[in-house]
């Protein structure tokens, strides 16, 4: 069984002044405070303290052999989307993460070869651009692209966005949604409840926008998109969410057929924390659409990766899928 | 076994004019358009179209008497709280509206007699008139208290409103809280997912912001409060709010403990039209801390009460528990 964790970040060691380069304030920025650790920066304010596992392919490998994973995903983090820039300033952006994405993958080399695999980001603020940088890059060898929950106020079934996903699709790209931006940011931003209440939150509304928007009866069913955390709370919230769709005419949007009818459309990562939220995840979307992912190395993630499903109560058959089988058909492996 | 729905809506058949009454536009207003059926404004605007199970006890009854509901306990709905107005005319309209729902149960006379319980609103942008009209509602016949979920951008760890909670402890009075004027408006205006995804959401919120501000800490554990539609998408995200709890300090906020060891502070409602879900709810807040609540009449609500926890796996104990045993001592029934 090769074992496959699809939710990983990565930040580059160093990247240029992007202001200097593009223009704009504010931009994402790193800076080294001591070895092995760093502030992520936005313009010259404080954003996030990090570490070297992030942009370290070494420790990176380490850190996959103490867990017994074979082969780790990796995209950049959300932070550095820059979907509120010029689609000229995000593109630009988005070449200068890609290409370093693939160098800290080529970095796993010798025994280690194809251990690290990338998704690409994309200006997705402008279809266009998005579609030709991720064609750029599925042929310089990521496996996919990472992509936010929403675009300002458009969700996943915005007209543009679906064009972007019809050409992941016609490119043979996987997609990972991951939430950023969070809704009631005036209301979460103490105690990080922006990433325990607006991320899982942020998710559901990718996932139900795109069942009542319709967005799955327009695309391709050969689409792999996968929503990051689970799912965010959308498993637990579907019986609300179906019960709506029966009973209120509004409540159904778009939507050819109820909610649960689009859940074999899409997949969703291991990342839920608890036994209990795991068995209901895999019994709402199937084993088949369950992928071992830590969010790793964020202190968010999981730690000790795929302890959880290695200690759930899952068959050996489906532990396999969960652990593995399962990304390896989404991503092609 | 005394079955109790503990979350039920109603409004008055009609209410004054409360803009010619306390001045201020856009107040909440009914308009009755065909025998039985009306229309909920906000000013002259269409809020919601609503049918006389709202205000006529007779059929109320007789819906109990189908589903075999022997108490109800009802409430107004969020769209009448008023929290955005200034204090005395918040005060005023929850006045009118408490008066109107001890009327409404009164209407359940002879042998229906005390099969209706109400719970009163209150102007909880101001602690000191919400205190005081709680006790004078306790007084009159209120069984306690439905609140919103925050109030602007004060979430229910704010000092008042922790205040006022202290205050419901003291009277004895059982507190609601419902999810209202949700977050990512602009977001979730199409096909009702304000009330998919921004309810659970806010649900959640309230919770989570309560844990991590320290309110349970400082409330009396006697303070018996419940949160709508299962706690919204706390039960199943708990795990991620505990992972996050234990690895990183910021994430912790003022709580003396990790998320889960405040399940027993509060209780949940079984409105989660989910077998699957409604099993996470109770191996998360155990079979003490669920109570049946339907969110009737309206739509999103379970049409036929109770079926999801007759129909579940529980054993009779717990759905005993569940059914009614559980909300006879939450309001002292």
């Amino acid at each position: 069984m090769t074992v496959i964790d699809m939710h990983a970040h990565f930040v580059p060691r160093e990247w240029p002044d992007l202001a200097a380069r593009f223009g704009g304030a504010d931009w994402p920025g790193i800076r080294h405070t001591a070895p092995g650790k760093a502030m992520l920066l936005l313009g010259e304010r404080e954003f996030r303290p990090v570490h070297s596992a992030l942009w370290d392919a070494g420790e990176r490998l380490a850190a996959m052999d103490r867990d017994g994973i074979d082969i780790q995903v990796l995209c950049a983090t959300p932070f550095l989307f820059g979907y509120q820039r010029t689609p000229e300033q995000a593109l630009g952006a988005a070449r200068i993460f890609n290409d370093a994405a693939l160098e800290l993958c080529a970095q796993a080399a010798g025994a280690n070869a194809g251990r690290l695999k990338s998704l690409c980001q994309v200006p997705l603020q402008a279809t266009d651009a998005a579609c030709a940088e991720l064609s750029r890059c599925m042929q310089a060898g990521h496996s996919g692209v990472q992509i936010g929950n929403h675009v300002g106020v458009r969700n996943l079934d915005d007209e543009g966005i679906v064009t972007f996903l019809q050409h992941c699709a016609a490119e043979n790209a996987a997609v990972l949604v991951h939430p950023w931006d969070m809704m009631a940011a005036d209301r979460t931003r103490q105690y990080m409840m922006g990433w325990t209440v607006g991320m899982p939150a942020e998710t559901q509304l990718a996932i139900v926008s795109m069942i009542l928007g319709g967005a799955f009866d327009r695309l391709p069913p050969s689409l792999r998109i996968c929503f990051a955390h689970g799912g965010g709370s959308f498993a637990f919230l579907l019986g609300r969410l179906e019960n709506a769709w029966h009973n209120r005419d509004i409540a159904r949007g778009k939507s050819e057929h109820p909610p649960s009818h689009y859940c074999d459309r899409f997949s969703v990562d291991s990342a839920v924390f608890d036994q209990r939220a795991l068995r209901l995840l895999i019994e709402v979307m199937g084993e088949d659409r369950v992928m071992l992912g830590s969010d790793t190395p964020f202190p968010l993630g999981e730690l000790s990766v795929g302890k959880l499903v290695r200690e759930s109560a899952m068959t050996a058959a489906g532990q396999a899928k969960v652990m593995g089988g399962n990304a390896a058909r989404f991503f092609g492996i």
